[in-house]
């Protein structure tokens, strides 16, 4: 198995992290390596905001309610971008583009767009001794961020990345057994899967059980069932769709 | 600069691949790579569905248009699912769930999630020697490819991986400078980024004027603007809604 396989392999989120800053060597390094993801159709639909004003960052960890969103190495902000393209154009081209820009589709090329970027981003930090962990929580005040961050039409956030020198070492926790995600040929949705999730949910539970840290008693199904019981992020659509995304 | 940094930078989609086949110890090792990716409260929101059949990859490469979905070392099928999560509630927990399975919110947490991994899957087999190309274009006809790998509900298709052996070696294709990208503290739309895009516009030029293989006269700008005035893939929205994402 080859270095970036290990590193990959490798990986924990971290939620703790020492004071040192990244340098700006670090900084454009991680984000020269979102750059190279692929993109759908060279459209790059996508922007990245560094934090670096303390007070901003103070905000931004209030919303997502961790502390780790301010106390890191960096932070950034990825967001889903066509307003770059939009402001290419003529007014008359502008309003031939909304269509398509407005659809269900652009949105999806957005939203895979900044998630290769900043998977890249994250593997290239890894594998320079860094620790990562994906800001989802961010979208707890999506407007607020929104506000934050000043972004105009045509461009949402749609999740932070917390980077930094570790401070803690948690164990790698596991995921469903292959043969649950990776199907061959068709989807399977078989007696065999149940059975599967089960040896899972036991494994989960020692997991939990002896971690170092944050011990409970759980199974990946209870937790799956407690958290699909109780909607979240309801505005999130709106928010969206008032930024000429997803309407079409 | 490390070999995994090195590799993300040297990224260049292959879309012409050597017939050999990739063996099951190498698609195990990109499928796990590619489950070891973050994902948003554990919920790995996602089916990869690996493409043996022949007559089956010769339909998605009918859909695609393109022939390296059919000409590759193996073909994944990166899909969204909520429905191995849904599977394992009761009725009474089921009705419970769906608002919340059906938020537009999570629509977005099962496409970054199936994101990351694939992401992960191509830098894992790019360190391997293999390369790859993302086939967003499967959503040309995604009820077609929904039906053809028998998603149920809760299960969506949203874009190919080919990986293989290289039988090309491309350029690697320029990206919009750092600048563009990378902002600082808030969202930076100045008559600055105009320049650096008109740059860079001049910079693309050259490359589709000098690469080895189809050769032509554009920019990045006049391609946006083409791309985004006939608008693609208006099935796409009905499609999700069908299958019970993105309605709330």
């Amino acid at each position: 198995m080859n270095y970036t396989v290990e590193n990959i392999l490798n990986h924990r989120s971290i939620r703790k992290f020492k004071a040192e800053k990244l340098t700006k060597d670090q900084i454009h390094t991680i984000v020269k390596a979102a750059q190279q993801a692929s993109t759908s159709s060279h459209v790059m639909a996508y922007t990245i905001i560094g934090i670096t004003d303390e007070n901003l960052k103070a905000e931004l960890s209030a919303v997502s309610g961790q502390p780790y969103v301010k106390d890191n190495g960096h932070l950034f902000v990825f967001c889903g971008d066509l307003n770059r393209v939009y402001q290419q154009a003529s007014r008359e081209e502008q309003l031939q583009m909304q269509e398509s820009m407005e659809s269900t589709e652009q949105f999806i090329v957005t939203t895979i767009d900044a998630a290769l970027a900043a998977q890249n981003a994250s593997i290239a930090a890894e594998s320079m001794g860094l620790g990562i962990c994906f800001i989802g929580s961010l979208r707890n005040d999506i407007t607020q961020v929104s506000n934050l961050l000043g972004l105009p039409e045509r461009v949402i956030p749609l999740f932070g990345l917390a980077v930094g020198y570790p401070d803690q070492q948690p164990e790698i926790k596991p995921r469903l057994p292959l043969e649950v995600i990776y199907h061959v040929n068709e989807y399977k949705n078989e007696e065999k899967q149940q059975t599967l999730i089960t040896d899972f949910d036991d494994q989960l539970t020692s997991y939990y059980q002896n971690r170092s840290n944050n011990t409970r008693k759980d199974t990946w199904t209870k937790q799956m069932i407690r958290k699909y019981s109780h909607p979240i992020r309801m505005d999130v659509k709106p928010f969206i769709k008032d930024k000429k995304f997803n309407n079409r």
